[in-house]
């Protein structure tokens, strides 16, 4: 019995064959290379039947799949918003791979719920029933694990962290994304380094030396690591912003373990000693002295472990 | 079948005997009158004892207790932390009335957990299976359904929301009971205004007139409602709060309903459209335009009735 896991990002596909116990039977990664709308369902679309015709080539038996999509899944509609893919906005993805998987069974899921998932499955979740992922990339989001269930809200929307509020007054900046995505995901990060170049005219260090339109969060990282003032500023102010977070996380949940995962976390690991000492000046006492702090356990490969369980959990639920 | 619902305060004791579908068969209120620690045990042990010894006179037959506490239950070890009731720090509440009722089952909640239960039983929740009950009194708390369960934690400590952070930087103000909840409740008010009433000398207003050690929330909203400044100032800073507040509720929970209750709500009721148009800028952006706003259907009666659904509840487990 195996599972498939396909894991959706906004610029790459990546499936993976899973035995029922959770080892990698098989996987491949394939570049979107531009592809959108439509074209990347046809491409999940034509990847899933080839593998389904192939199973005895590789020596597989694929019983479910589950898909891990960079967006929300509408469960009453069966569709998918992604804002990073272009035309996926009730885009019917389920439907479409349905009918190229037959009478196997396909679940498909948010990134943030699969994150979590793969850290229960085959990470470092795998004892919690009160667990939370923190994803920290281009955006920001969380999976919220409540009693060994994904907790889903009322309308499929629950984790919108990088929405949460941490500093006031209101400011204009904060309606694209939110207050705490709009200061300290890794666009945000790019962003306050651009305000900082703005405002600091007399600094000429290494951020100064890259095109302001070039400038990512890895160069941030290095500059950081070379002790530049500017880039100290930018990570000092995020790790403030993601304690914050993680303080309230602790305070509102309650959990066993926060997980720090996404690009970010990524070279931000090292910042995480940093990260519990800000929350612990926050966070319910109690609370956060009993919740571990941890960067994620499968990395970029959270979502595909994850969208291998819930294909295992649709089995037994069906 | 009745059921004994018992909801202990910081300064009084209300028991009341419902029918299983939550209907009032009979009640009553007892003011603690200064008892503390093994008083309130003793208090709570004999009016128990007195009301099953007297069944018939009363025409019911109690078949479960539930008790609402003001602070948090340890589910484990059975014993309770209560910061407003001196001496009750790991309190064995549960052995003392289990003594008293032999076979009837017992059970003991937190008093946020009551409140949204007692909405959920007969007040303004219902229909719902994800809701929180924000209690705003002199301390800020919150009971949180999730798929129809009121959500733990994994140690019984859910729901800190008086610790949220939602300004920087760290202040040592918060470090007794929290950010918000050292701004925004009961006793934060008048800390507020205590502070803004040093601040600004020329004041001459109705607060002005208080003996400060006096002043009281009810003071505050009076003036507010007389368009006091100094009391404007005061209710204008809450209400930013209350509001970034219902928003992180929102973001992260995607709920159905956001019910607002406590001592401050109450006074504060005319103010959550206000409330509401603050969190709409802060909060992710489809689930606040779905979630409902409202006021306590049941006031300061929430937490009995909710003692009351927790005896049923036990009944139907056991």
């Amino acid at each position: 019995m195996h599972l498939l896991g396909i894991d959706l990002g906004g610029t790459k596909l990546a499936l993976c064959l899973f035995t029922g116990d959770g080892d990698v039977a098989w996987e491949k990664t394939i570049a979107l290379n531009g592809r959108q709308g439509a074209e990347v369902g046809a491409l999940i679309t034509s990847e899933t039947s080839n593998i389904l015709q192939h199973q005895q080539q590789l020596g597989v038996a694929v019983h479910s799949i589950g898909i891990c999509v960079p967006g929300i899944v509408d469960h009453r509609n069966n569709t998918i918003w992604a804002p990073n893919i272009a035309g996926w906005d009730a885009y019917p993805l389920l439907q479409e791979i349905q009918m190229a998987a037959g009478s196997i069974p396909v679940v498909i899921d948010s990134d943030r719920a699969c994150y979590i998932m793969g850290e229960v499955w085959k990470g470092c979740a795998q004892e919690c029933t009160d667990a939370i992922f923190m994803a920290v990339g281009t955006g920001i989001g969380a999976g919220i694990l409540v009693n060994g269930e994904v907790m889903r809200g009322a309308h499929d929307i629950s984790g919108a962290i990088g929405w949460m509020s941490l500093q006031r007054p209101y400011a204009k900046k904060f309606e694209q994304c939110g207050c705490f995505e709009s200061r300290a995901s890794g666009s945000g990060m790019v962003r306050l380094a651009h305000e900082l170049l703005l405002d600091r005219p007399g600094y000429t260090g290494i951020l100064r030396q890259k095109e302001p339109d070039q400038l990512t969060t890895a160069h941030i990282f290095d500059a950081y690591a070379q002790n530049d003032p500017l880039a100290k500023e930018v990570i000092d102010d995020c790790v403030e912003l993601w304690g914050m977070a993680v303080a309230n996380l602790v305070s509102l949940f309650d959990p066993e373990k926060i997980i720090l995962g996404g690009g970010v976390f990524g070279p931000a690991t090292s910042l995480i000693p940093a990260i519990g000492a800000e929350a612990a000046k926050w966070a319910q006492p109690v609370s956060i002295r009993k919740v571990k702090l941890e960067p994620s356990a499968l990395g970029a490969r959270a979502g595909l472990f994850g969208a291998g369980l819930m294909a295992l959990k649709n089995i037994k639920r069906g």
